[in-house]
C-alpha cells in the first residue's frame, strides 16, 4: 500500500484496462492475473474513483461483468466503459442504421438500434463470425452507399487467449478499408474520444488520472508525455 | 480486322487478361463476354502471338482452360501465365516450404511443392476458405516465423461474379500485412515481375507487346506512357 499510496498522490480517479490486467481471457472464460483480484479490492477500499475501459466487443458489459464477478472481482456494470455500448450512442446521434457484424455476445448493446436499410457498418471482434460470406455481405453493403461509413470497435491487432494468439478486428478493418478505399472510424482504446467517455463517466478530469494497461510500452516513464487520455493522464501497471 | 490491323502496326505479341476480358466469371461457370470467342480466334488466325495473363488464383490452369474451351475459345494450357505456377517456381527457388490458405481449386498446381514445417504463408483467393480459423492458423504460422514471409496471389479489392461483387485475396493480404505488422510480396497483375514472366514465355519484348484489359482506366491513349509490362507495352481493349 506504501508504493501506491505514493504513486498515486494527487491522482483522483484510477482508469484499469480489463483484459491483460485483471484477467486472461480464453474458451473457457480465462483466469484472474494472480493478485488482480486483491488490487482492485484495495483500490475499492482507498477514496479514489476506479473506472474499468476494455476494448473487449464480443461480450456485452453485463455478461463481462459477470465473468469478473465470477472471479471474485469487486465490478459493476455501471463501472465499465466498453465500446459497444459506446457505439450505440454515436449511432443515435447520428441517426445510423447499421449493418452489424459482431459477435452474438454483444447483439443485446444494439437491441434498441435500428436496423433496417442500414446506412453503415458496424464490426466488432466477431470472432468465427468472421466468414467469409459475412464479410462478403458487410462489403457488399459498404459498396452499395454512396458515401461508405465503416465503423470499427476498436482497431486491435490480435490479443492473446489460453489457446494461443487470435485475430483481433483491427485485421477485419484493414480488409474492408482496403477493399472499399475507405477509412473506419475506430470506437474504442486508444482513440482519445474513446479515453474522453470514460473520465467523463468517471466524472475525473484527464490530469487527475492514473491509467493501469498491460503493455510494457506504456509503463508511466515512457508514455506520460504522449497524453493518452487526450490530456495529461498517466499510466502504470497493476503489479 | 481493319481497324485493328492499323493499332496492331509493329505489335508482334498480344497479351490479354481473361476475366472480364474473355468472360464474366460466375458460380455457374460465367458467360463468354460478346464477340470475345471470335475476336481471339481471329488474332490466332493472325502472325501474332497470343498469351493470355491472368489472376485466377482459384482455379487450376488446367480447370480454367477446360472451362474457356467449354465457352468456345481457342485456347490451351500452355499459353496461359497464371499465378499459382508461377508460385510454386518461386518457392522452390527459394527452398520455401508454404502454409496454403487457398481454394480447393488450385491445390494441383502445388503437388509437387514441401508443405512440411512450413517457413512462409502462401495465400490465393481462397473463397469460402476464410473462415476465421484458416485465417487464424495462417497468422499463427506468421507469428512463429522469426522473418514471417508472406506470398498473396494476386491483390486484387474485388471481382465481379453474376451473383454480385466479391472480396478477392487483397483484402485478406492487407488483414495479415495489419496483424502481423509486414508486408506481403505480391506474385501477379500489377507486378512488373508477372508480366516479363509472361513475356518471357511468349518470346516477346514489351515494346512489341500489346496489352488488352478490361479496365477504362488501361486505355492506350492514357497507360502507354506508364510502361505498365515493365517496358514500352501498349494497352487496349478487346471490344
Amino acid at each position: 500500500m506504501a508504493a501506491w499510496g505514493e504513486r498515486l498522490a494527487g491522482v483522483r480517479g484510477v482508469l484499469l484496462d480489463i483484459s491483460g490486467v485483471l484477467y486472461d481471457g480464453g474458451e473457457d472464460g480465462g483466469t484472474p492475473i494472480p493478485g488482480s483480484v486483491e488490487a482492485v479490492a484495495r483500490l475499492k477500499l482507498s477514496k479514489l474513483k476506479v473506472r474499468f475501459c476494455t476494448n473487449d466487443s464480443q461480450k456485452s458489459r453485463r455478461d463481462l461483468v459477470g465473468l469478473l464477478q465470477r472471479q471474485g472481482f469487486d465490478i459493476s456494470e455501471g463501472e465499465v466503459t466498453s465500446p459497444a455500448p459506446a457505439t450505440s450512442l454515436i449511432l443515435k446521434e447520428r441517426g445510423l442504421r447499421p449493418h452489424l457484424l459482431i459477435h452474438d455476445g454483444v447483439r443485446s448493446e444494439f437491441d434498441q438500434i435500428d436496423t433496417s436499410n442500414p446506412n453503415c457498418v458496424v464490426i466488432a471482434d466477431a470472432g468465427e463470425g468472421f466468414s467469409y460470406q459475412n464479410m462478403n455481405e458487410a462489403f457488399r453493403v459498404l459498396m452499395d452507399l454512396e458515401k461508405p461509413v465503416l465503423i470499427s470497435l476498436g482497431k486491435g491487432r490480435y490479443y492473446k487467449e489460453t489457446s494461443g494468439l487470435m485475430l483481433d478486428v483491427g485485421a477485419y478493418m484493414k480488409a474492408l478499408e482496403y477493399a472499399c478505399g475507405i477509412e473506419a472510424e475506430v470506437v474504442g482504446k486508444p482513440s482519445p474520444e474513446y479515453f474522453q467517455l470514460a473520465l467523463k463517466e468517471m466524472g475525473v478530469e484527464a490530469h487527475e488520472t492514473q491509467r493501469i494497461g498491460q503493455s510494457p510500452m506504456l509503463r508511466l516513464t515512457e508514455i506520460a508525455p504522449k497524453r493518452p487520455c487526450g490530456g495529461a493522464c498517466r499510466q502504470e501497471h497493476l503489479s
